[in-house]
This record gives structure tokens, C-alpha cells and sequence, in this order.
């Protein structure tokens, strides 16, 4: 009774903290933009806190956690609308249920996580998308995909029985890839469909130069997300275990720090600038590739990891522009390449590194992408051919705020329209 | 002993969160507001907190929690200034003080919650107060009538064993009245003795937009709100108790949710406008409505009450508007009118609904509503007719900052002035 | 095993709090200074965090807590290179390290303090410093200077043992010396080498205002900050004890709160205008004092020393102008002028309070500020004949921003040059 106690506040608290993410992704994508499409960014990441915990309370927590049989394929299993909360003879909730939580905090702290990889979308398609088609996809992809998707593994689905050699089941631990890249296929394939902001290639396809308007509030983003990656990479431990907890905070802090200082110092190297947009998305990057494997890295380990991710951020923002796609965020280069560098990572560095556990490692990361992909495109093209995805050229040059919302978000200050 | 510590180490953390809403409200007041007045907003939430605190070290804690014997009536007493903690004979703090939380956690736990109710008339009362006339207000306030009507219920007073046909007691457990609608009534009065804003109602008496000058600060307010709510409810099981705790943060989450996507559906319906301060509103207005009964909801229960209060946010502003009373951040509706709502909803949803305890709720609501009034049209009458309420024309329309505090906000910036 | 699961979660809560304050830092020194400078305050900020870990990972945490033998003379002695976790003969992290953390917490907590002495220094050097420069010093003082302090005491050295009449040891309970006068003197030393920023004095020496220009921001800044000392303070108890916290949490708060009341009423006296920055800054005084002996004061005690650093902090500002030194921020005023006074405060409130004691607390300020003031001289002085310390006056006319960064902080504003 009293473990569970305990366990449960470290995972209340964690959840706290994933809700907060919500803030920092917030500041870091109307930061990374442009002034006059603010209020609709706002909008789109309310709508994804708020949505997702219905639908994860409605469909998304029984579709992900369904309770495979041993003999099911552990692909899809639905175990019904609502939650059920399991309760003892007397009435009272069961708290044998789990040592390491009850039944609602686990379904909090999962439904936290559900609306981060809409966010993750929401970054990429910023400053262009309708909001309507947004809303859209966001309610079909957090209903349908990523529970279907965390099933293969957090569920007990076939990727966490997968054998391949020696080595036996996928390894992501808080969900480089269950989360991060498969809010990044999605982003790709947004984008993709979308366009790029007018403006932002050149006529020979240079990139054009689109400034953030708020680096303060992109900044305090950066390390409100870090602050909540404390509990996104803590509370995965499911308990408060003192030695894997501990261990989480240090790995992630360090892979951090270390993304942040490698890609400002090679960014710096590269293009004679100090620049602070690498800088953030360098820890970012960092956090991201450590997610994979937080739990069973050395501080030398997270060091790596997150050093490689600092470079990898920076040759990656650049393969997304030589791509010609338009990422206001560099959402692509942090959560979906960096996503798939910690995952592999885990095959690399683990407890149980080697080749069959990097062969695990890097299929897992293609199923779901290809199952990622496939969805993105079936829904995204549903929505570009019935509603359309993308604002009218007028929409775009005057702002969203100013046509979806009739408003401005800095109603007293001058700005500069660009 | 170590189960006291686990609870103790909860409510701390949910102290700290409940503090943090500070930064919640002064973010949602300033945002919802004219630049020129940012400093004076600033420094009165500021004062509030800090004043707010020591009232209740200095009177408040034992005028809440004074101890009310059996046989007394359960409506007034003092325990007397300063506090004085509990110790056993070998001079250490007594434990067998409360297995939820030592003497010094309960105080502080209260005293954050004291400053509440003070922040909510504070935005109600923005652009137009004497800053010297609010902090007296705040002081008399938060300092004696707070307390009084806190010890009547929390403080084990005659709402606590209230009894009406088959019902015992007042049910409010964190505070849709003790907290919200104790600040709402007095938000109510003073924005009637204070006029509305300059340009606010046009003559045939149609309210003017008067736009918040800083939307993405608005919006980061509502989710710090959101995130002090955690510790809000949380923090008012009074343990760490893992069912209540987390069902309570369910309950909470959940109507948070429901608020915000029903208000902004309902207003879109209405306006034809994606309205991001409706979507604000209708979150907010889903917590106050969730306070009083967070304990013993289901998440159904939870999604009901916050669907209810989105609408009710909509159609509140709309009557406040309509009333000609001029309340800059939709407290009153916010505070005051999804404070009864959830309050009533404890008689219809909760553990012992029924039409007796429906009439223990309306009750409580009508007898604390009435002492409110008659203590705010003393308070503030009595300083409308010797200090005076509001500042001068010419001062409201240059702005507080620059009169009272002789400094801009945003010194470097080019502001429109209306 | 329950104990220490406990405490380890109050620990790591702790740590996050710790680290938050990095936000709250960056966002005080962003809104008192101006516009053009942001990006580069913000580089800084986020350059000191990742650092600083990565310094405490590689050589700081094994120079603070060497294991100073009995023998020793608990000066300088160094674990070696890297982090060298405890293991059980499984192989698993030795949890019998201590009960109140485990080896990784342990690091981490300190870690997060390591970075916060640099942070100090960066608000005083603000608006003109060379950002290489920064980054040198900034290695060279947490690096060697922070950990070689910090082990005096914390690591068990001389200080720790010091004997003077009846009285035992230097009382430093979190770090009104050991962090906040430690970067306070470096922040003098560098104030003294860098010079005045232009037009910061006039030619007879008055000072001018050189308005903040994000208030809201500086406010967001000290509430962060007042809500991660619940951490910085809470977690030096070093274990979760419910007494000890809860206390520690109290007086914290009371000390901040009456600190910012007698500043704003003190400097309302003085100035006959309602300054926002005093408030802030008498806040922050507050926290600073009752730093050292947060542990022991009774809530009286905890208020009065408050209250004395509400006036000392409104003098201590005038004073550092009135010797023609420029720190944008007060970081002089709040670090080194209210740590001391903290410190001292030890000496006549706490539990071992006499001559004897305040005279321990007086020398071990002196040892302290002497080391940080030779190794400050001889960095600074290193770095300013060598590599130079200060931008040019062209680079300071246009801001930091643009000259280091080739970016704006706010490129869609329209903005003021001053």
C-alpha cells in the first residue's frame, strides 16, 4: 500500500509535467513563426490537449492498452468505448491493479502522451494548414493511429515479442519512435501535401530566411519541454523505482546538454554564427534521441548520444531544405530523424546492444513507419481532396488570425507584416 | 511516519503548484488587457501573493481553522494571531499533528489558496482600480472574510453539519464557492461600483471590443492554470491517498477538456468565429466547475459538468455583457457563475445526489453569497466614499503604468494607444 | 527501501525545480534589459545550463565532494575525472549510498546548483560582455572556483569544521554564501572590469535609467524563481523528512514575501513612485537572506529577516549605483549584498545564535569572498588582456543581437533603438 502510494504521487507528478509540455510546445512553434498567424497556433495546441484526452478517454486508452491474449497476433484488439475502471467487491477502486500506479492515473499519464504526437504535426504544417482540416487530422490520427501503433509495444502487441537472433523484443523505453517519429512520418507527409509557405524557396529552390517572431518564447519553450521530459522520460519507468528513475533524469539532462552545446559549436563551425535556433532544437534533438533508451544508458552513453544528435540535427534541418520541404520548426529533423537515431541508438549502446538487437531496432522503426506513412496519406489525402488542407493565398499573406479568428494577438504593439 | 511523508512530500508539491497559479492569473489578466496597464496588473498580483501570506500567518490560518467546539454555533472564531505550531515535549514539531501533512504544510497549503480569491476580483477590477484602494480592499478581504467563510465549511463550521431532509452537510471540496464564488461575488460588486472602462458600452449601451494585447500570454496563463489545478484539487484530498488523488486529477483534466472544446463549439456556432478567449474561458470555467465535486465524479460525471460549463461561459459573458458590467477577463462569469454551477452539480451528480442535497448546495451558495455581498458593498463602499474607487479619466486613458508606476512594460516596443 | 523511494522523489522534484529556475534567471535578465540584446542573454543562459552539467558530469561534482579524509585539511582534493557509480557485487546502483538519495539524484541536485553561481554573474555582464568570453569564464568559475567553495563545506572540508569559542561549524544551509556570493563576487569583479554600458552615467556620474524592456517577463522571471527555490531550499534538507521540509518551505516563502512588501513600501517612501523592480528585487533579497538558514528560523524570524533584506536590497541598489557600478539586473545587490546579510542572520536567529557563531558565519563569508575575488581577478583579468572582455561600442550601440547572432528577437515588432 505504501509503495503503491509513492509510486503513484512520482507518477501523478509526472504527468503533470507531460500535460506541461503542451506549454512548451505552445511557446516553441508561435516563437519559431510568424506574429500574425499566432492566435491559430494557439488554437491548434489547445484543441490538442483538450481533444486528445476525450478521444483517449473515449476510444484511444482501450485501443492501445486491449489486453492482448497470448495467442492473439497482438496487431489490433479494441476492448471498448469509455473507461472501466476496475473496482474491488466493496466498490472501491482496485488498487491491485498495478503496483506502480492506479487505473486513472495510468490512463492520465497515457493520455498525456496521446496528444503529443499531434503536436509534433502541428509544428510542421504551422502558418498554412486550415485550421478545420487540422482539427480533422488530429482527432483521426490520436483517435486511431497512434494508439493502434503504441499497442505493437506498450500494449504487449508483436513488436515486443519480436525475435530476431538472440536478441527478443523492440526496445523504446518513453517512445523515441512509439511517439516522436510517428508524429514525425506524419509531419513529413503533412508537409509534403501542404507546400511550403509562400516565400520560403527562391525560384532556384534557396531557402529563404522565414524569422521567428518571439526567440524568448521559443527559448523558455525549449526548456519548459525539457523541464516536462522529466516526466515524459521519468514516468516511463512506471514506478518510482529510486535507481531507474534517478538514472532516467541523468541520462536525459545529459544527452541535453550535451545536443545543445554539439550543435551550437558544429553550427557555429559550419555557417560563422552563433545560432540560437540550432542551439535549441541541438537539445531538443538530444532529448529526443535519448527517449529511445533512457533507462539503461551511462552518463558516457547519454553523452554520445546526445553529441551525435546535435550534429545530426544540423545536417538534418539541412537535408529538410535541400528537400525543398517547408518546416517552420525543424519538427522533421527533431523528432522523426533524430527519433529514429535513438532508436537505433538502443542497439548501439544497450544493455543488450549487438546486431540482432539493432536488426529488432530498425525494423520496428520501419513498420511504423510504413504503417505511419500509409495512414498519413490515406487521411491527409482524404482531406486535401474533400476540404483542402491549405488556406487561400490571401488567408496566407494576411495571416490566419486575422481571417480564422478576427484577431490579433498583439493587438497594441506595431508589427512589420512579411 | 513514512506514510506521512509520502503525503506530506504531495501536498508540498501541490503547494507549489497552487503558488504557481499566481503566474497563471497575473499571464490571463495581463494577456486579456491594454498594454498600459501591464506594471499595474503586475504589481498588484505580486502584492497579493506577498500580502496574502503573511495576512494568513498573522490571522487568517486561525480564523479558518480556529477549532470550533461541539457545542459552539460554527460561525465565528479566533484561535489567535501568529501561529503556533504544535510540538511535542522534546521541542520537535509534533507529527500526530495530521497523517496527511504537518502543521507547517497545512498552513502554507492554506495560505496559497487565501490569495485566490483576491486574484479573481483583481481582474475583474483591471484598468480602472486605484492600486492604494485594492490593496486595502485585498488586505480586508483576504484577511478576515475569506477565512470566516472558509471556516464554516473546511473550518468544520454550520455548513459542515448542515442538515436538510435526508442530507448532512455542505459538499465543496476544493472550492467552486469557498475559493471561486467568494471571489466572484466580490468581483461582482466592485465592478459595479467602478464603472465600466472608457469606450466599453457605446451609448445605446452595445460593449466595445477592448482587445487583450498579449494573446500567447493569455493563453500560457490558462495552462499554468490548468497545471495548478493539479495541485488545486489534488492537493484538497488532504493526502496522498492513490485512488482519490487520481481520480481527482481525472475529473479534472476530463472537465477542463469538455469546457474548453464545448465553449468553443458553442461560440463558433453563435459567432461564426473561432474564438480563442471563449476556448480560454470555457477551460477555465470546466475547472472552477469541477472544484467542488473533483472527489467523487466519474470521468462521464466530469465530461457532463465541463460540457455544461463551456456553455454556460458563453452565455454568461453574453449576461454580464448584456448587464452593462464591465469585467475585463470574464471573472465573474469564469469565478463566479461555473462556481454555483459546480456546486449545484455536487447535489445532481455526486456521491449523495438528491433533491436534499441539491438544497444543502443551493443553501450554502445563497448564505455565502449574501455575506460576500454585505462585506464587499461595506468594504468598497466604504472606499468609494473616502479614497475613492477609480483612478481619473485622465489616468485611465494614459494608463495606470505610466501614472502610478512611472514606467512602461515594454520600453522598447511601439505601442498603439486606444 | 520505502524511505529512501521517498525521499528520492522529493529529491528529484527538487531537482526539477532547481532546474526551472534557469527559465526564471534567463526571463529576469531578458525583461530588465533591452530588446537588442536578447538573443544574446538568452545564448548565455541556455550555454550556462548545458555546461554546467556537463562540467559537474566531467570534473565538478568529484572536486566539491572529494571524500576529505579525517586527516585532511578539507582544502582542495579531487575524486578524479567522470561519474563513478556505486555498484552492488549484481552489478546493481549501490542504494545504501545514503538514504536520502540516490548516487544519480545526488549528482544531479548538485548539478542544477552548479550552473546557477554563472547565471548570476550573466545579469550583471549583461548588454556588453563578448560572448566567448562569457563561455571562458563561465568554465573556468563552475568548473574550478564553484565545486572547490562549495567542498569547504558541503564536501566536509575545513569550513564545515571550523571552531571559534563555543560555536562548531559554518552554517550555510542552501547557499546564501556557497552559491549567491559566490557568483555575487564575480558578478562585482566582472561589473569592475567591463565598465558602465554606455549612457549609464552621465558625465558627473549620476545614474540613468535604462529601461527593461519586457516587465511582464521579469515578473514571470521571479515568480519561477521564488517557485524553484521550493526546490533549491526543500531539497537541501537532503531527504524528504516532513518537519524539515515543510519548515524550510514556510520560511522561504514568508522570508520572499516580506521581502518584496518592505522593498515596495521602503522604496515607495523614498521614491514616491510604485517601482515594480524594487518589488521584484525585494522578493528575490528575501529568498537570497533566508537561504542560509532556512532549517532553523521560526516563522517571526523567517519574516524578519525578510523584512531587513527589503530594505538592504532598496539601499544596496542605491549603493552600487552610487559607486558608478553598472549591473543592469541588481544581481550585486540581490547575490552578494542579501547572501551576506543571510549569512549573517545565521549567527543572531538561528539555533546555535550568539557571538561565537556570528563570528564563524563572518570569517567563513570573508574566506569565501577572498578566494572568489583573486580567482575572479585572475580569471577576468586573463581574459580581458588577452581576448578582451568587451564588444565594441559599435557592437553595443546595435545590440549583441545582431552583431553576434545576425538575428532579432523579435523580427516582427517594430522596436525602439536606445
Amino acid at each position: 500500500m505504501e509503495i503503491l502510494t509513492i509510486n503513484n504521487v512520482w507518477m501523478m507528478i509526472c504527468t503533470a509535467l507531460v500535460f506541461f509540455m503542451h506549454l512548451g510546445f505552445s511557446f516553441l512553434e508561435i516563437g519559431l513563426t510568424r506574429q500574425k498567424n499566432t492566435i491559430n497556433i494557439l488554437f491548434k495546441n489547445l484543441f490538442i490537449i483538450c481533444i486528445g484526452l476525450l478521444l483517449y478517454c473515449l476510444i484511444g486508452f482501450n485501443l492501445m492498452y486491449p489486453g492482448f491474449e497470448a495467442d492473439g497476433l497482438g496487431i489490433l484488439k479494441f476492448a471498448g468505448f469509455g473507461l472501466d475502471s476496475p473496482m474491488t467487491t466493496e466498490g472501491l477502486l482496485d488498487l491491485s491493479y498495478n503496483s506502480g500506479y492506479t487505473f486513472w492515473t495510468d490512463f492520465l499519464f497515457q493520455g498525456m502522451f496521446a496528444a503529443t504526437a499531434a503536436t509534433i504535426v502541428s509544428g510542421a504544417v504551422a502558418e498554412r494548414i486550415k485550421l478545420g482540416s487540422f482539427m480533422l487530422f488530429t482527432i483521426l490520427y490520436i483517435g486511431i493511429v497512434y494508439p493502434i501503433v503504441g499497442s505493437w509495444q506498450w500494449g504487449g502487441g508483436f513488436l515486443s515479442t519480436l525475435e530476431i537472433g538472440k536478441a527478443t523484443g523492440f526496445h523504446d523505453f518513453a517512445g523515441s519512435t512509439l511517439v516522436h517519429s510517428v508524429g514525425g512520418w506524419a509531419a513529413l507527409i503533412a508537409v509534403y501535401f501542404l507546400g511550403s509557405r509562400l516565400g520560403k524557396f527562391s525560384e532556384n529552390g534557396h531557402p529563404q530566411v522565414i524569422p521567428g517572431h518571439n526567440i524568448p518564447m521559443a527559448s523558455a519553450g525549449v526548456l519548459i519541454l525539457w523541464l516536462g521530459w522529466f516526466g515524459f522520460n521519468g514516468g516511463s519507468v512506471l514506478s518510482a523505482d529510486p535507481a531507474a528513475t534517478s538514472l532516467t533524469l541523468v541520462t536525459t539532462s545529459l544527452a541535453a546538454a550535451a545536443g545543445g552545446v554539439t550543435a551550437f559549436i558544429f553550427s557555429t563551425l559550419l555557417y560563422k554564427n552563433y545560432d540560437i535556433t540550432m542551439f535549441l532544437n541541438g537539445i531538443l534533438g538530444g532529448l529526443v534521441a535519448i527517449t529511445a533508451g533512457a533507462d539503461q544508458m551511462s552518463p558516457t552513453d547519454a553523452i554520445l548520444i546526445g553529441l551525435l544528435a546535435g550534429i545530426v540535427i544540423v545536417l538534418g534541418i539541412k537535408l529538410v531544405d535541400k528537400l525543398q520541404l517547408d518546416d517552420p520548426v525543424g519538427a522533421i529533423a527533431v523528432h522523426l530523424i533524430c527519433g529514429i537515431w535513438g532508436t537505433l541508438a538502443v542497439g548501439i549502446f544497450g544493455n543488450k546492444a549487438g546486431i540482432d538487437q539493432l536488426a529488432i531496432q530498425g525494423i520496428s522503426v520501419l513498420l511504423i513507419g510504413v504503417f505511419c506513412i500509409l495512414f498519413s496519406l490515406l487521411f491527409l489525402g482524404a482531406i486535401k481532396f474533400t476540404l483542402g488542407l491549405r488556406v487561400s493565398e490571401k488567408e496566407e499573406i494576411d495571416g490566419l488570425d486575422s481571417h480564422e479568428h478576427g484577431m490579433e494577438a498583439y493587438s497594441d504593439f506595431r508589427t512589420n507584416q512579411h
